[in-house]
């Protein structure tokens, strides 16, 4: 199937290699040459614009973008998909943004024959290298069962999570409680240890306990609880600080527009916002307990 | 074996009745007659007060009382355990109360000879009256060895958490991380819901992500979402936002004591309080997200 | 002077029947008919845009609308101000909306010519009608001096806050603070009270004290401490919870912009959210004292 | 007149020296020789207990100690002050402990005939020394009037604020509310500074509107603002970031005895505890802006 595939990042990049990897074959744009050449060397085309990918013989085009306002400029701009492409390429956005924004552009293609999926991902660049993401997948079903085979290529579970908007909706809300439940995991790992526990015990109780969580289980943020943790490796790899930053503005801003009270991940917003300023922010989530226990 | 037992409440009295139905002798005492009535009925023995309970031929005695003052009251005060008892009869307090208490108490205790276990439970009155109470359980380690066979006549888990203080401390380290992690499955919930998702796909995909936690998937607070738990049921039953309200009062005091920051932990306290004052406390704590939905 | 003015509601109404009692000439624009009448009866000039009003021979154009998406279309849109605005006519937004946004807007309004000015205003529909609102005003040093006599015609103290955008800034600043000093006296007063102090004596030596703010002093949230105060009157009056809330989302959403945290302020955000959606919004925002006191 | 002062501390100190200067007779204690030894120089006369200050034909007793267990020692304890004062004695504590110690001890005393009043001060070391505390003052009013004239030597403010316990609620309620109000102000100047403000002007506008308080306009946390406070002398002298922490620890404490919710208040407890950690409980307590604003 001949793909197009707009934004080649961290994430991008490795996606797009998996398409090719799979014999599609790729229409490619991003503003960085050194991230098109990855792709031309194995064997994508590049173009010059979005306008120009929307123009080739593709069936489906899949982007991956920093933030709303890219995702706004790559589809309705002046150089946009939406001012090239034809009727029945199917769209599939895999950038983490607003659900109003996702809504917004989708409403915008359907006018002109379009369908378009919301497709956000977790599961870092790790996932995105081995091919192992998390798809949550927003629009129409039947859109959705032409899309999961090529998504396949990409991840490994691909999950429908209602119309359009609902995969950004899923992965806010999935990502506002586990930024909660990071942070609740720290404080509680901290207050334990601080009150004479020992790390590994106190988290073999609280995993077989109510307490239990991802964040407690899979990705302890004590060192040395679970091996293959970032806290077992200097907070090095993992989901980025500032990464959880970003999603829990998303969650608190489209919390706003429903009206919905969210204490708790405003709150934590606002911690990892100070623990982004003191320098932190590059660092895996779980180091947010470094900002919890005592220094020195 | 015989068995002394003190505090025949919600908790303490089905504890007891286990006790009973597993073939040991119990001398017993609580202030209120009702309650002690219901042990001599089922074959305990009354006693006027803690200290004859413990000046009886026991070999254990069982505490269950609602908050440290009364621990400190029935083990420390004029008719108390502790100006009685026997040295070698094995203490076994299991109220949730401060760790710091535990420990001064079992210092007391330990000067006169006697060996101290703290033990509290989790399960509600449902795990008392059906034995299937988790204790956590601080000390000594050969002194649990000698208590475990008692506690399984009352519960299902029975696990060691470290020296003296340690039940306690895991057991508040353990509700605070659920309190938390409630309010953020309640804020998740209502948030993709406002956004136009159902209620239980949402479920279905943060119970399989990074965000998945107890509160999310055995005990979801949005009705109909797990059909077992109490939002399927208006809220019944369950672990009362009251009692969920003490744990955080207790976590956070012990987390004044220790300088460990808790800053959710706090936050979540304070949630609680409110919800306790609109005058919901003796409602389920997942209840908590009737103050998080829009009303009306 | 001949002004034209867009946006006639609750503010902008008496805001502009002070410029006809000062003497000016008004060109009016609003989308409800019955707000444009109570501006025609009073020898006001009614168009059908704002296009058509910025058409007219105009100095100075006011705006005072609900929103940052209402500024962008009254301003940029199709039928907008900019679309028809001679050069060198003076353009005011009194309206609340975020930094960014007034920026924006008068970026564009430069490039064509047209000076702006962002002013938004404190003092409520009271000051709006009495004449007597404080003005923060943003842009040009010169284009402030122009218009600060025109803005006196409608408040007491015009402020000018440095350049464009800032008088948005300082805004949000002060309500953000306001509104966590007001959160901050109600729960000081409700723990005094409930701690058995009286509320006059408790208010009286804070007020003389370092907690000593317009919150405490001025509209003391405890009803009959102050009895110019809306908590004197059932919170009625005032300024409305749910216009406290829509600055709290400007501030966090700025903060955000910037970086900046803001723990109290998105705290403070989450619980006027809460507080509304218990259905209490219309409410002075002072009355977020009933949702700490004890109920019943 | 001749009185006791137990407690020569950074506080007590200079507080007994002022008493001396105004001719007063003292029969002091501490536990620290270098304290005592300042007061004997001045011409105090040294004890080896509290119960033999207590025994000497004093009029009144004034106590300055660390915490509620100090307190409860000092009165309640084996040489404590109970053991050996005559009745008719006047007892003034001035620490700074919770209302329900306060109380309790008073009523101990009460029993055996002495009055007591709870007097804790504001003001730090500074005002200590120049004699220019405020005195919040709980108790009887005839004590109270009794009191008076002794606590004028030691500071300029004496408060009534009414009955036994009194005093230490108008203390901790305002320090809670000045806790709140600290931060707020920091956010806000953080905030209206990154987002392109003079922080003069900013903090001219927020003192002549509705977010005025004592920390914006007396002690502006943002450096260069007010010459005056510690801000503009590298956050040195003040009141420390740790003596915030525990009159915060001393608030929530109080709150949750009578199910006061203090969501603001516990929040900002746990934001000094975080700031404390990260090495700055030493600085003046406007220093939480460090945590606050972007560094590097």
């Amino acid at each position: 199937m001949k793909i197009g595939f707009i934004g080649l990042g961290n994430m991008g990049g490795p996606m797009a290699l998996n398409l090719i990897k799979a014999g599609h074959e790729l229409a490619v744009f991003d503003l960085m040459p050194a991230s098109v050449q990855k792709l031309t060397e194995a064997g994508a085309q590049a173009f010059a614009s979005p306008a120009e990918v929307a123009a080739q013989d593709i069936e489906i085009l899949v982007t991956m973008l920093p933030a709303s306002a890219h995702v706004r400029t790559v589809y309705l701009g002046d150089n946009g998909v939406l001012s090239t492409v034809r009727p029945q390429v199917l769209l599939i956005d895999s950038s983490t943004i607003d659900p109003q924004t996702a809504r917004d552009v989708a409403t915008v293609a359907a006018k002109q024959g379009n369908a378009m999926l919301d497709a956000p991902v977790s599961g870092g660049t790790g996932g995105a290298q081995a091919g192992t993401l998390t798809f949550m997948v927003g629009g129409a079903e039947a859109d959705f069962a032409k899309a999961k085979p090529i998504l396949e290529n990409m991840g490994k579970n691909i999950v429908y999570c209602g119309g359009t908007g609902n995969g950004q909706v899923a992965k806010i809300a999935n990502n506002m409680l586990l930024g909660i439940s990071m942070i609740g995991a720290a404080e509680a790992m901290n207050l334990g240890v601080s009150l004479g526990m020992d790390p590994k015990v106190l988290a073999g109780i609280i995993n077989t306990s109510s307490g239990r969580c991802w964040s407690s289980e899979v990705y302890n943020p004590y060192p040395g609880v679970v091996e293959t943790a970032p806290a077992s490796r200097g907070y090095t790899g993992g989901f980025g600080a500032d990464l959880m930053l970003k999603d829990l503005g998303l969650a608190t801003e489209a919390a706003k527009s429903v009206k919905a009270p969210v204490t708790l991940g405003a709150t934590a917003q606002q911690l990892y916002q100070t623990f982004s300023n003191l320098g932190h922010g590059g660092l895996d989530f779980s180091a947010i307990i470094k900002m919890i226990e005592k220094q020195g």
